[in-house]
């Protein structure tokens, strides 16, 4: 049986989905698509030699019969709407963070779904499907480690061109705000940001950058995130657990050692894609199984709904420079089932 | 268009390619399977949900009409007869190592495919798609450590309970002696063996383990393959070539850094097929791909060929205690293009 | 010329030291101990086959004719009342930790050193004689990896069995107070303490550990230093600068690559005694050295005051929960020269 | 009480030596000085401040009544003799090596010290007063990787602009020969010497550069070093010990982790000296103290008798092209002891 999808959005990144899904995963067929700029969605079909129709909206695509489920990579502020009609229809959604732009319109997503009975919505987290953080996973689990108590972030990009204002926490951070809850099976709290000096490398002088995010769970454990946007030098995603009886590290990317002209060195990447390409292989291929089966097995729309939440929270503990709390709803039964 | 296989030998490794082919790869179906064990067959057949006829004999796999390409994993002795009946039939095949059990076998193949005026033979040597390795390779060719003089190689397994006489060099080294001349893009022009100190940790009293053998190839440059099949601390594969200018190291497997009780460690992998998993993949995704573009790329009849006199040179070289001469034919063009 | 030092205190540390001076280093010889249990002393003075007089107090040590310089290694509420003795005798005065165990104690060192009108006074802060710190220094200073934005820095101890309230705070980061500042030729500006989850693993139930301390400097580094005195695993001291264009890390101690029983590891030190032994030999050879010469190049009384003030906006801001400013003097113009 | 020195040879490494002990190390005076250049001689005595005779030949400085022992440092032509003349003197010596230019020479220095009836000779072969080795070889006692069956040595170079001929072998490797027996406590019984494509980058056109040297121990244990003195790219000494459970390296010089410019990478030295700086100190300090005790503790005239038969057998199996055998004589009890 092969799952007949439509994507909404056929930019960049859900160029690269519908590549994937037809050229790299098994199961599943892009037959439908839809962009705002419809001649780039038929050049797309072309390009990747689809047999798909191109339709001129996205609620078209949603209500084709032949449409089994939808993905969602168009612009950010209409997810929402996509995500909605989606359950509305009763039809499985994979929809690209953010799941809104509002934690309230997360929330009302939630409600829908959990009006609608049944689990629809997956949200693109993929770093829950990296095989580095798997591993760092099951060391955890294996209580190599112990309890732990303090994990240790970094999250670096060489540059970020087109950031401005908050997105650092709004954009870039919410990976980690997503999957260190994965890791911890555990829930924030509060949250505080540090300003620290600022890099000079960065076209927009304005920009505060570095960040430092400080999160703490309900267990009491203590995060730390450094999010650098401009840190020149590479594209570095680091994560450090400490626990009770020890310490465990994400995996760094294996690359070739190198002694060259006095140094010993190891190549680091420079772009996120390189990271986490494999990630979103895993993450779509696990989806189109599940969604088979009638499951719903990665990031849900709570999951979402949380982040969406922290996030904010961030962005007024950076502007009111004390620690604020994250106040969560109690988790319905309906998502921790 | 999908690659209609027919595959001959359903034991373990057969099973897994099978497995790999219907659920993980894009552009095959395995249609028809064989095995000397008829009821194994139909058991993997139904195990494995297919779609495929089960023949008697490996004649009728590769004579079926719906069978456009051959797989080969049966009992090594029955290689040679199967792929040169594939020759014959001009269905392009693939065949687990090694091609044939004598290098003449080998031989013969490669003259029955050049009479055959295409290239319809790939070997199973996954070093090659390995992503590690295609990582080493990459720095050699970008000239970052200059030309290279010396190789220093190790394989290392924990056990190998069923290994006796020159096992070693004949069924575990001959991934070094493909992989390597890839590597370089050179030959070796003899061999030379070293049996030094036994390990008392192998259940067989009278096996040499470990070996140390030496290559030499046209350009001179000096190989060390270290071959410990009883190591006991893991499964191992390192390699480091030393060049004019700097030293390359193939990477080692990611993993997750730990400190506890005193050390900060790293898991190595004790199994082969963890190791290699990827490169299995990468190897049949790859072989259909070229195959149904009516292109071979892979390791060739004349590479398994090279594997053969190479191997048959380490074990003269061995039970001589001189360094013997590798006197391989010049390379058809055949094979160059 | 030798040096002739007079040594108060000759416990544990005490005796360490005056075995350094008189079996390792150059240029000195250990002529008067005292100690509060004379007997001790005496014992010293024979174990270690000194000719040094014992005497009764350590007034008289600072007074006697034949002490060029004084060490203070006795019990910390004593320190005070002998470095300034040291002043007043016109004498060097090398002084382990605390200088005084209040920071006006210290200003009122100070204040006597500065009124004396040279500078006598060095503080047994001997990370800076340690030369992992040092080789990050020179990264720093060569501008390798630009302005420095963000310190990571670890303290762990396996276990701490005499600790108590917040000497975690005053006892053990006052080292990470005075090597950062040095480090980063900068000072801070205020405090924040974090609580993280505690240890169960600890004898005394009531102890808060780990803690994050945070700091600022004037020009905007972000500080974190993770003190965990009960880590258990080993003694482990980490120090990552994050700067405009890279990172530097402290680098680990040198250790055995062993690869056994499925893990690539590498010993962690379990004792501060090994990591800074020869710290500990380096610092001493150099306030000889200098003392020698009439100098004084090693951590200075204001050094000392800095550090004690540090340590209380820590203690501080631990109970407060909020971030406590650090209002420091200027340096005078005696100090920075 | 103060070793009294005299010092033979005050070139570049006796200079050096003269520095560690009067300015650094403890116990120990030059008093007495020699070279065949004896203005060069007092040059060294004004610069380094001594209190030291310059005597007209080096027969003098070991017959002065006020020299307690001697240092050989002179052109190795000379060694034997001067060593051949402390032992007549009944005076303890250290000589830098060779102890002799000849292994016939070596052998009468033997005879000439067993006559004398007590050790009175060590040779300067200081790596085995290197920490690194020492870690090492405290793994192997420890019995952490089992009986050692193989060991993989690297000693590269940046370049070596006088080396000629077999300089390689008879100058740099002597060191690994004196090393590995010490390490192992086994003796080697063949050679055979690899010639590998030659780097390009070496003024010397028609030398030979890389070597790798291949020995056999007693115990069968299978030595690889490979010397490549024109390596470029740094001062690199690797040794890796292949057991029956496991393996442990040398382990390398600590440096400061840096990310920048896409690379993690660690500065690898490029000089010997700095490598065994330290080394060199502990060498003389056990050498002093050992002397003023009336032992000799450090590698014996023997070693340097072993060392320059083995690298005497690699000149021969160079040439021969073959593996040519090592016959040591028993080693006296003289030596055991």
């Amino acid at each position: 049986m092969t799952l007949r999808i439509g994507v909404i959005g056929t930019g960049a990144i859900g160029r690269e989905h519908i590549h994937r899904i037809t050229h790299k995963l098994k199961g599943a067929q892009v037959v439908a698509v839809n962009d705002v700029n419809t001649e780039q969605a038929q050049g797309v079909v072309r390009a990747l030699d689809l047999e798909a129709k191109v339709y001129t909206t996205g609620a078209e695509v949603i209500q084709a019969a032949d449409v089994d489920a939808v993905i969602v990579t168009s612009w950010g502020p209409t997810h929402e709407e996509f995500v909605l009609a989606s359950i509305a229809a009763g039809k499985p959604v994979f929809c690209e963070k953010p799941l809104a732009v509002t934690a309230e319109g997360c929330r009302q997503i939630v409600e829908a779904e959990m009006a609608a009975g049944r689990k629809l919505v997956q949200v693109g987290f993929m770093r829950r499907f990296d095989y580095a953080y798997r591993q760092l996973k099951c060391v955890l689990e294996a209580d190599t480690i112990g309890a732990p108590l303090i994990l240790n972030c970094v999250h670096r990009n060489p540059e970020a061109p087109g950031f401005s204002g908050d997105m650092a926490l709004t954009d870039s951070c919410v990976h980690e705000f997503d999957v260190l809850r994965w890791l911890l099976a555990d829930d924030y709290i509060s949250a505080q940001v540090i300003q620290p000096r600022r890099t000079r490398l960065c076209d927009d002088d304005s920009l505060q950058d570095p960040h430092v995010i400080l999160l703490r769970t309900r267990q009491g454990v203590h995060i730390s995130i450094e999010s650098f946007v401009n840190c020149q030098y590479g594209y570095d995603i680091q994560c450090q657990v400490v626990g009770e009886t020890g310490t465990a590290n994400l995996p760094e990317p294996a690359s070739v050692p190198v002694r060259r002209e006095a140094k010993l060195s190891f190549d680091i990447l420079v772009s996120w894609k390189d990271r986490f390409i494999d990630a979103f292989d895993v993450e779509f291929q696990e989806w189109i199984d599940a969604t088979t089966r009638g499951e719903m097995t990665g990031p849900s729309a709570w999951d979402g709904y949380v982040v969406a939440m922290t996030s904010d929270a961030c962005v007024k503990a950076k502007h009111s420079g004390q620690i604020e709390p994250i106040e969560l709803p109690e988790c319905p039964d309906f998502y921790t089932n």
